[in-house]
């Protein structure tokens, strides 16, 4: 169970590792979806993503003899790189599998931080294996990327620090991957701003969660979208705390996401990766719902090679 | 003369109208610097720019006269929008003379705040005869872009801000365009924070500045290069300010521009124009004397097509 004080322990905890992100506000993208509209920027965040929150909660929360024997994952995006700097900050090791046709530059930030990369092929059968083999082999302890009570106490930090600085929120959007960040903003929603509606955000591409959430069970995802921190399917740990906290899931096509990027990008003069524009675009689709609300989006991370999202830019 | 009282003043003047901007810092760009650098995020300014200080304070310090009969300038750039804006806010008209080649969003930008075009041919002849017949036929008041005091009284309060903020820093670089901003900056570190000395950053195809610090009289550009806002002479009222305040100029190539822009867009996770990116290639180009110094950036603006910076992103 994550109370209240389980959130605040973990925020308390995770402080002096990570960044109070800032709040951006922007007059020209309130007017054009008319509602006012307040962005954390989880993009300015440690490792260029809110999940430094969830893999320094989960590595601190560690004992000392289970530290000492290293953490291990698999993943090829931003939790790889936040659990490598965390068990960096705190002398340990991280065993990373990442599929061998990862960018270069998401296996070099991981070696940047010290990280330890197994190679496996890029299919979920191969990373599991590949992740069990290095786990008997190192004796390492496994940081789930969301499935992990620690590391979605350590995103819920986001919405925490969100509602504390903005206590008259209407809506909080956030995007739905596997679910780690919509989970624990749900949660601090639910402790910290209750009067705040949780909305998810989903690529049609890969709308698991919404299906989910109207069959009431998890359904996989089909995984076909450009916002590639979007692929997973939602958790068993995650899925029940979305059922309970989260309002409604939006889905937006691939062109309403590159537009809400494009956006971004152009009016707040900031990068985000496509993950996080979905939020956003998520507003701009369900404009009427949100009119002349105060409505809060969290921009999820800022990790994507510029040429290639110039490329979806001149795409669309 | 421009006293410290004087920019004082066009500070209290112009706060209720700009914004403070944030700094941002990198530890990924200091490793690569080789220096503790501090970003001063003009970008975020409105209209994107620092030119929305000079404009708003040139306008705020018209008698109620002049400033009923409009305000007037040439220019293809930020100055353009940042008249406009500042004319709308205190209720009078803006004239402004762009080439007829001028990029349609610009042309928007500038009708978004009610300002009203005249449009010229390409070429600095047609656009002064035009502003000459605009103004001869409205009455309005000139204010240009740089060779003006309260247009470089407000420039400089993005360094006296600077400086207030981080009161330890032993450099600070800025872009020279017409040496609006730099010869603000060297005033504001004159009466503000004497021990920062003021190192200004030109593009290789447009130093006349460099020439002209170096020849002791105003060279004229030869204007060729990816910073399209730099592209200007420096004048007769912001080149004696730099003599006495500038220690020196770097220039940049076209190509460590562009580096520099796309490191600041996928470090700092934000967007800034070919012209701001010109300050942080000088940082880099001239490491040695920098070395494990506080340096200050000021990052001047973030108008910039996404998709044509990352053709230049590509291009190198």
């Amino acid at each position: 169970m994550i109370t209240q004080q389980v959130i605040t322990e973990a925020h308390n905890r995770i402080k002096p590792f990570v960044h109070l992100t800032p709040v951006f506000t922007s007059t020209s993208l309130d007017e054009i979806a008319g509602c006012t509209l307040f962005f954390k920027c989880e993009n300015f965040q440690k490792v260029g993503a809110f999940k430094s929150r969830g893999a320094m909660n989960a590595v601190l929360s560690l004992t000392r003899e289970q530290r000492a024997r290293g953490v291990a994952t698999h993943s090829s995006g931003n939790h790889a790189q936040a659990l490598a700097r965390a068990a960096k900050i705190m002398g340990t090791k991280a065993f990373i599998v990442m599929p061998r046709t990862a960018p270069q530059t998401k296996k070099q930030g991981v070696i940047g931080y010290g990280g330890e990369i197994f190679e496996c092929e890029p299919n979920l059968r191969s990373r599991e294996e590949t992740l069990l083999r290095v786990v008997e082999d190192k004796g390492a302890y496994v940081i789930h990327p969301f499935n992990n009570f620690d590391v979605i106490a350590g995103q819920a930090t986001a919405g925490k620090e969100f509602f504390e600085e903005i206590n008259y929120l209407n809506y909080v959007v956030a995007p739905v991957g596997g679910g780690g960040l919509i989970s624990g903003t749900g949660l601090s929603a639910k402790y910290f701003s209750p009067h705040t509606l949780v909305i998810g955000a989903e690529p049609e591409g890969a709308d698991d969660a919404f299906r989910s959430m109207e069959s009431g069970m998890i359904e996989p995802s089909q995984a076909d979208t450009v916002a590639d921190g979007l692929l997973t399917t939602v958790g068993d740990k995650t899925f029940p705390i979305m059922q309970e906290t989260v309002k409604k899931i939006v889905t937006v096509s691939d062109v309403e996401i590159i537009t809400a990027m494009r956006m971004i990008w152009e009016r707040l003069k900031i990068i985000v990766e496509p993950s996080a524009a979905v939020a956003f675009a998520a507003v701009l689709k369900a404009k009427e719902k949100f009119r002349n609300k105060n409505v809060g989006v969290i921009l999820s991370g800022g990790n994507v090679d510029v040429v290639r999202a110039s490329k979806l830019f001149a795409s669309v």
